[in-house]
Order: structure tokens, then sequence, then C-alpha cells
């Protein structure tokens, strides 16, 4: 049977249609694709937002794992039948510009919008994207290695220290497991929220969740991942003196924001964008030892089929935490 | 002949009239004021920006240099006629929510605002605000350690390192003593500042200063003196990737902030406000070097008879760099 693939179309449409198993080149791999997550970036490219990098039609999806189906030539150090995850990022165009940032490189290809993505049965990647996972792991847990990999560059940004308050603007996905992440590093977590749902369901998983959290002489360290305009005002008066803020969220347009907190307090504000290879080690180590409860942020799993009348309910809103989607055969 | 002293009545108005010695009380020293600095916060006190921190009338003025003429009881470590500054911190009310940050503590008193200044020709202070001068310093040079102090911390906040490159958006007295700073550190300095005056009189001291400063890939360190809602736009555009921003201005109001760019570049923001000790012992330090052209920032010296006509002058527009007040007998 030919592997199967879900096209964006363009025009909030996803079609599925036959896949391809292409043959990997040098220093390739294609890998057999068990799990994909729905990020909220796919949810944008559905709705037309990323229509100048994506291709249609084009396969989406980054969130994966999957194991090892053939090596190109030259590819050392993986053998087929192996679990792994891909690192979505391609950082061959990097340039001394990017002083050594490779992984916010600017000629960075981001693997599932810049390329063909991962909601498909078989998908072919280069060799240094790939992470090889533990044996055993399960592999709808390690499809949740990419966001929790945000989340760990996210908490290594604020250089957090045990014993420290946090406050997190924002209980989506990336909010949540940033919150698990810092509180496994043994911090004080406390998350902002206005959604119902969502403070119920931060509160199911042991947190503070509300819609005005506050600590009393201010957190050491704010997180904004909610990309509201209220909380580039809040994020500010939240912190400590010398607090550090680090931020998540993409604004597209320049907020206002209280200048005058950064100079009194002497703020620290830090912008985190994707990961690097050690986030991804990281990020691995956590689902393996089974230290967070990632199998209560999973809300469905839904077959490949059905993908397309997925990112149909979800553009009528957000449905639970995580989405993953079965690409297996 | 009984000591003169300036104060402020409120209402843009000073006044000349009797000073006063008074005795110091245990701890504090009583001081002969050599020379003080018009700084830019004594000006927005004469435009009645902060009469809820002024108590009229009340003499102010921070930026001094002068010599020990009496000692309370206790007070170790100074003699009289020894050439001092002070620091003009009182944090005696810091308190466990401060962290440990004294010099931006929330009850922090600040000497010629909070509490009598220096435009006097006697003034009494808390012995633990005194920095020791070297012997043959020039008190005229010494009157701008302050404005240097701040300029030591700022860069210290940097983390200037040798080789790095700088923007100093804002070319007034904290914008070139920031400037001369760094590039004593070999950092290589470009000043953004639209003032032709402040423009050319930068380039006289050898800066590269203009409307529009820019570092090929982005500059590693941009410091935003200028408080122009104009500049907190521009600097995230003007640092590089990873590049630090560190906010030296004050800005009433939350201006727009392109947020997006420390998103997607890891730009970190922070925060600088006055100084601590070890910024005062730098500043000394460079001042007694003759290391920096510091002579060329002093614009006159006024006899403190003139300082109410010096803060008219001023009201009507900025007089060059740095005015000097002589408060000696």
């Amino acid at each position: 049977m030919n592997p199967r693939a879900v096209y964006y179309e363009g025009n909030h449409t996803f079609r599925l249609g036959p896949g391809e198993e292409v043959a990997p080149g040098p220093g390739d791999v294609r890998l057999d694709v068990a799990f994909c997550g729905v990020c909220g970036t796919d949810v944008h490219i559905a709705h037309g937002a990323m229509d100048h990098r994506v291709q249609v039609p084009q396969v989406i999806g980054h969130e994966m794992s999957g194991t090892v189906a053939e090596l190109g030539d030259g590819v050392e150090g993986f053998s087929v039948g192996e679990a792994v995850v891909v690192r979505p990022l391609d950082s061959r165009g990097e340039t001394s510009a990017d002083r050594g940032f490779s992984h916010i490189s600017r000629n960075l290809k981001f693997l599932g919008i810049d390329t063909p993505g991962a909601f498909q049965q078989s998908w072919t990647v280069p060799a240094f994207t790939l992470h090889r996972l533990p044996q055993g792991i399960d592999l709808q847990l390690a499809a949740l290695t990419e966001p929790l990999a945000v989340a760990c560059h996210d908490v290594r940004r604020a250089g957090l220290t045990a014993g420290e308050t946090v406050i997190v603007l924002g209980g989506g996905p990336i909010g949540l497991l940033i919150s698990l992440v810092a509180r496994h590093d043994a911090a004080s977590v406390l998350i902002g929220e206005i959604n119902p749902e969502r403070i119920a369901f931060a509160q199911s998983l042991g947190f503070d969740a509300g819609p005005a959290p506050e600590v009393g002489d201010g957190a050491d360290v704010v997180f904004e991942v909610s990309g509201a305009p209220a909380a580039a005002l809040a994020m500010t008066e939240l912190a400590a003196v010398r607090g550090r803020i680090v931020l998540v969220a993409i604004y597209p347009e320049p907020p206002p924001v209280r200048l005058f907190d950064f100079f009194w307090k002497e703020l620290e504000l830090r912008g985190a964008r994707v990961y690097e290879p050690e986030d991804y080690e990281r990020a691995i180590e956590l689902v393996a030892s089974g230290a967070l409860p990632l199998e209560r942020l999973i809300t469905k799993v839904e077959p490949l089929e059905r993908l397309p009348a997925v990112f149909e309910e979800l553009a009528r809103g957000t449905q639970g935490v995580k989405i993953l989607v079965d690409c297996g055969a």
C-alpha cells in the first residue's frame, strides 16, 4: 500500500492524498512517522497567516515521533528500526552574521513550514535533525518532545534556580509545559489565564491558576506566553526587583510596555525562540523518565485521515490541550 | 561669614540665601562643598516635575565634590581636610523585599531630592555615603564622579567586552559618559542623536554620531538613554541577534516596543538605575587616571550665587553639556 499524507492546499483547506516514499539522498534518512502533534503554528498556517512561507500544496506538521526506515549514503550512528524524534531546524544557511546562534539563524528553514512536514506516513529529513529515543519509550508521549523542548529552552533562558517563584502568563500547551518543567525544577509556579476551561485544567494539574496571579514581593521569573497586550503591560508589574521576564509569545504588532519598570526595578527581558540540541536532550530525558504528567496533556489521538476534519474543528475553537495524529500505517 | 545656600522654592524659582553649618550627629560628616554639577534631574525639579518628592524650600544638587570639615561621633576612616565625593543614596529603609539590591530599594532616599542637597557651601551627610578621593585630584573633574558612576553602572549591566560594537541612543551628558567608558573598554561606539549641536560635540570627541546609527549585522549592545518613543521602537532593530539593550532612560508612559524582535533575535533588555559602590570606585579611578577627556564635558563653572539665573537660562534650552557650580567660600 502506498503511504498517505495530508496536504495543506491554502484557503483553510486540507486534503488526504497519496504520500510518497522519498528515497533518502546522501546524509538523509527516511522515517516512518508514528505520531505528530497539532501545534498552534499549524493552526496559524490553516488560517492562512503563513502563506508567505508555505508553498501549497504542502504537508505540514513538526511535533513528531517515529522510527528510522531507510538510511541515505554516509549516514552513521542510526540504524533501521530505531525510534527517533526530529528537531525540525535546518540551519545550513547560517552565516557569520548569526554569531553562532544556529537555532535562530536568519536563513533558518523550519521543517514542516518552509519544507514538507510530518503529517504523513513516510518523511525524509536530514540526519542531523534526528535525536535518538531511549528503548521502550512511548511514541505518543515522545511526540510531545518538540513542544517540551521549547519549554526546556524557555526555562534555561530564565536561568531558573530551585525555590524561585514563577508566574506563567498563558495556560495553553506551551504555558503548561513551561509550568511543569519549572515545577520539576523546584520552582513555585502560578499560572495567569483568563479562559475558564484552561484555568480548570491547570488546576487539575495542581497549579494555582487564575486571571490575576500575584506573588507578594513580585515573581523571580515571569514567562510571557500569552501574546495578549494586557500581559505585555502586566509582566513588568508582576516581576520582583531584578526579576527576569522571558518572552515566549509572538507579538505581530508592538504593544505598549512599561519601560519605566525596567529602569526602576532593573528588570531583565530575555527573548526565547525554539530550542538548541541540549533542550531536545533534556526534553527526551523528561519524557523517558515519566517525571511529568505528559499523558494528561494529550486530549485525543486522531487517525491521519481525520486531520482535515480536525483542522475544521480547531477553526471553530480550542479543543483541549494537545491533539496527536496517528500517522502509522 | 555664614555659609550660603540656594533654595528651590517651587514654581520654577530658586533663591540664594543663608546656609547653615549643620553639626554632624553620630555617624554623620559635615562637608565643605567644592563643586556641584547641574543634573537633568535638577532641571526636572526646577520644572516642578518632582514636587511630590521635594519639600520646599529645599537645597537640591547631588553631583558634588568637597572636603571633610567636621566628623560626627563614631565616624572612622575619614579625617578633616580629606577630599571626598558623596554617593547620594540612603538605603537604610531597605527590607527583605528588596532582595539585597540596596541601590534600588523601595524606601531609598536620594540625597538632594528626598533630603537636602549640595548646592550650598556646607553639607552634612551620613558617613556611609562618602568615597575618598585620591590626593591631588582635580575637584572640578571629581564633581563628575556621580554621572560617571551612572555610566560605569550602565556599562557593567551590559556585560560589555572588548571589541564589541555599541550604539548609544542619546548624546546628552549620560550618553556621552557611557560612550567614553565603552570606548575606554575597547568597544566600537556609535552615537544616535538628532540635535545638531550635540552631534557636533560628540564628533569633536571623536565619535561617529548622527541621526541614524547603524552597525552592519546589528550592535552587540544598545544603550537607550534618550527616552524618545522613536528610540524605544528603534532599539530592537539596531541590536544584533542575542544583542543586549540597556535601558537607562526614564519613560513616564509605556511606549510601543517591538516585542517580536525580542523573540525573533532572542534579545535581552536590562534596566539600569543609579549605581552601586563599585561603580563609584571605578568612576573615581577613571577621573583620577585622566584616561577620559572629562574636562571637555564641563561647559562652564558658575559661582553659587549665579545658580538661580542658571536655572532660568536652562529653562530656555540646553546649554552645552555640564554646568558646574562653584560652592566654595
